[in-house]
């Protein structure tokens, strides 16, 4: 069988590898029209700032090493121009000659290409770059060449953005990065994200949101804004995101859907028979709505690129859909998500709950611990699991991974306590921040607790409800909410009688623990009362400019 | 409603707590015959080194702060002597009194005592302790009390005994840690602790291991093993275990079951009503066998305090069983565990596979990357995961939380590669460590591999098997098997014409990967193959007598 595979990097190259090791006779072929193949996709930002210092440990495998090991016949800077389902060819151009291939199976892998809104003058610009392959880097590379200072722009505050902005400003050069939507890091809620720009601000970066880069002027040098600014840029950085590289395919008549994505069954087969595709260019399910999406991660590729090959040898494989899980390094924060948005789900279901925790990553009595702030969003009636964020210094990818494990397997809020993980001090707590969530979201379902999010209550204030703050003196004077009326936890039950049950009240703490406990004593005394979710520490991180600072 | 909590730790304070928050207007009291509640248990090891600084930052709790916060009437040194079921109450000893209490519901959370085996002139041993408690904590701190050299020895290698060694090595004191068992961290499987005890070996600690200690003379100062060894000690840790503290249930007739835990039913009742008890003194079914265990881990003890407060308040709970979760660090070796081992797993079930990978816990082109060793013990013929251990210097606590989680969830291998993890180059990879178990256990489920574990392969060796060493030439000269045949990999497809059809072939490399590509040419090129499970690398770990070195 002769099997030729376009686009040799995650997808692409997890088929061929994977072929080999079920079909030793198959003639297998690999086009690239760039010239590497199997690199490190994900590591190109860490080599802007010398983090990761050798640009050949982003070259994970050679043609060579791949023809010795796994006898595939890998072809670089061999762009394949045409397919032609009829006869079973494809047309290949390389810097020399154009010929044709036939195949009895194609697969196609030609992953995502960055999204480049239309902005006036950036065909003139020399200094914009976007970031998707070793060539892309080494153009970037070239224009940093020995400067140590100057000014970088990223524009689009996304995972690759957040990670190309901490590059550059570790190399030394002053960034500003420029988000389009009112917050960085889009994929995940305001009120999360809010701490990765405290983290960037934090660290020197100048973050513009609710802005787009509308023109390039002086070749480059000047960018335009949607307000009119105009900002210098000795180099700029365009991530504002990816679209399926779905040229080949829609020129072979293969049928498309969601923002171009190629349609593939679950088998990976496309509309025509005997083409497959696979990776960031093809339409999945969304696992959690059942809904179309496109889901350019690296982790799915790579299943998919196995499962094809499972698929054309024989094997039983399926494409059960993705849930999307992603984390980011922004300096010494980490930002992570697994599932849906609360903003996606309650634009999906009818019934969504939202929940923020605060606890340690390891054992607070060792040292070292530090916060992880946890939300999940979940389904109150069935207890579903839509999705998780989390933001903290260490510790996040754990509890992410482990929702994310959650979702997939269909656990509910329920099942989060029961789960049992690996506790030692320097590991984790006997109650995990994972465990802890599951009892809050229960504590909701149950009607135990009843909260308020953040951004309903000057709403709800305005409305005539009251903000009780269970905080101790001496933490009010490093912030506090206006009007609130302030009894300590400790003293609350004694001072019962200064509250009104004609009243309905909403109770903060620091970061929800007290607090909660604080809506327990209350609802049990009749009171009328709901628990500020994340309480101060997270209204002051989404909401600075309404608190108080003596 | 009166409410009575023996035991103010883990499970007796999360009970505490929780019914505090569910009912207002309880009376509640905790007695503990310790002079504090609330204390961080796992953490006591940890300040005989220093490695906690303060000894009062293990104690999580007082009294008074939990009268303050939770109106709780928490007794420190009262022990409770006695139950009469039939007139509900409990007699009570202070320092000064003894007194009766009268309950309408009562909880035994009395925890696990540490298992002191008979050993002659223990009675007359003045530096013997054992460790569970402050005032343990307190003997053992006194008696080490300006030592800064000396010899220690630690009697019994399970968790607390590893963290205990670790603890006063990093002291200065020279320690030797005796287990009876044949390894270390009994509940691993023997291979998966050849990495802890070379670790320990490493780090300067003497193991020895199949010896029991048999007797104490002067005073303790000399130690006699099972074998005759006499071994001076300055001071003796004694932590081969713990059973069930049942002396209160026992003396008030309440049922018992396996090794004298305390029997309960899903609602945490014990035989008696109105009397419930939680933690590691009561017997819990194993979720994954289904039958009785005793399994002492403060991450249950907490959930089943939990649940006791809910059952009384009226709500839904249920105790599901436990599976067991841990983990240990070992100087810079961390080992962790969930589930059943190999061992256990064998003696309960019919059909059981085992499977080791090793893999990077982040992407191996990001700086920093280390190995971890996993193991996975599942059912080839339904997928379901029975247990999983780790061995790494990072990373290991996530994936056994990982795949607690699937355990949990019932998940089986073919679940596995679905998992959708956080990737980003500092965090994880592509195909997460988590994922190629599952696919290599699915391998081995759809009959792709074959493999011979570490402890077959001289039996199937010297049934005239052949091993081929697929690593290279310069990789043989560090260790190698006897009387192997070598072929590089890439050198095999075209030395096939060297191997004989009509013989067996067991192949190794380093770690798994190559010998598995290699296993899948030569399956298909018709030899009869299977792999050796983890190769040179975990071979070499726990056999390493067996191997040649230049």
């Amino acid at each position: 069988m002769k099997i030729l595979i376009v686009g040799g990097v995650a997808g692409g190259m997890s088929a061929a590898t994977r072929l080999r090791r079920l079909m030793e006779d198959a003639e297998i072929i690999v086009f690239d029209k760039g010239p590497y193949v199997s690199f490190a996709n994900c590591g190109l930002p860490y080599h802007v700032s010398g983090e990761i210092a050798e640009r050949s440990s982003l070259l994970v495998q050679t043609p060579e090493r791949l023809k010795a090991r796994f006898n595939l016949d890998v072809r670089p800077e061999s762009e394949v121009l045409s397919i032609d389902p009829e006869n079973k060819s494809i047309e290949v151009q390389t810097k020399t000659e154009t010929y044709t291939e036939s195949y009895d199976k194609l697969i196609l892998s030609p992953g995502a290409k960055p999204f480049v809104p239309p902005m006036t003058g950036l065909d003139q610009a020399e200094n914009v770059f976007t970031l998707r392959s070793i060539p892309d880097l080494d153009q970037i590379m070239a224009q940093l060449e020995g400067k140590t200072a100057g000014v970088a722009t990223v524009i689009g505050a996304g995972f690759i953005g957040l990670e190309m902005a901490e590059n550059l400003a570790k190399k030394g050069l002053e960034v500003t990065l420029i988000e389009k939507a009112p917050h960085v890091l889009p994929p995940l809620d305001q009120e999360m994200a809010a701490f990765v720009e405290a983290e960037l601000v934090k660290q020197g970066i100048t973050v513009i949101t609710g802005q787009s880069a509308q023109a390039f002027e002086d070749k480059g040098k000047t960018l335009v804004l949607e307000d009119g600014r105009r900002l210098s840029s000795d180099v700029t950085i365009l991530s504002v995101g990816v679209q399926p590289e779905n040229g080949l395919a829609q020129s072979a008549g293969l049928e498309l859907g969601l923002r171009g994505g190629i349609l593939v069954d679950e088998q990976y087969q496309t509309s025509q028979e005997d083409i497959y595709a696979v990776g960031d260019a093809v339409v999945v399910k969304q696992q959690i709505t059942g809904e179309d999406a496109l889901i350019a991660l690296a982790s799915p590729a790579n299943r998919q690129g196995r499962q094809v090959a499972d698929v054309i040898a024989g094997l039983p494989a399926q494409n059960k859909g993705s849930i999307g899980t992603a984390i980011v390094r922004v300096f010494d924060m980490v930002a992570a998500s697994t599932g849906l948005s609360e903003r996606v789900a309650r634009q999906t279901f009818d019934k969504v709950a939202v929940v923020h925790t605060s606890g340690n990553d390891h054992a607070g009595y060792y040292p070292g611990a530090t916060t992880i702030t946890l939300k999940l969003i979940f389904n109150p009636e069935t207890g579903a699991i839509y999705g998780a964020q989390a933001v903290g210094q260490k510790g996040v990818d754990k509890r992410i991974d482990i929702l994310a494990t959650a979702i997939k397997a269909g656990l509910t809020i329920e099942d989060l306590p029961e789960l049992e993980f690996t506790y030692a001090p320097p590991f984790g707590s006997a109650k995990d921040p994972v465990n802890m969530i599951g009892y809050a979201a229960m504590n909701l379902a149950q009607g135990l607790s009843h909260n308020v999010q953040w951004y309903d209550l000057s709403d709800e204030l305005a409305k005539g409800k009251v903000l009780l703050d269970v905080r101790n003196p001496g933490e009010l004077t490093a912030g506090r909410f206006p009007n609130a009326i302030a009894i300590p936890l400790d003293d609350l039950r004694n001072r019962l009688g200064e509250l009104d049950k004609s009243q309905s009240y909403i109770v903060s703490c620091h970061s929800g623990l007290r607090s909660y406990v604080a809506e327990r004593i209350l609802k049990q005394a009749g009171f009328e009362v709901a628990n500020l979710d994340g309480a101060y520490a997270l209204y002051q991180m989404v909401k600075p400019e309404d608190l108080i600072y003596d």
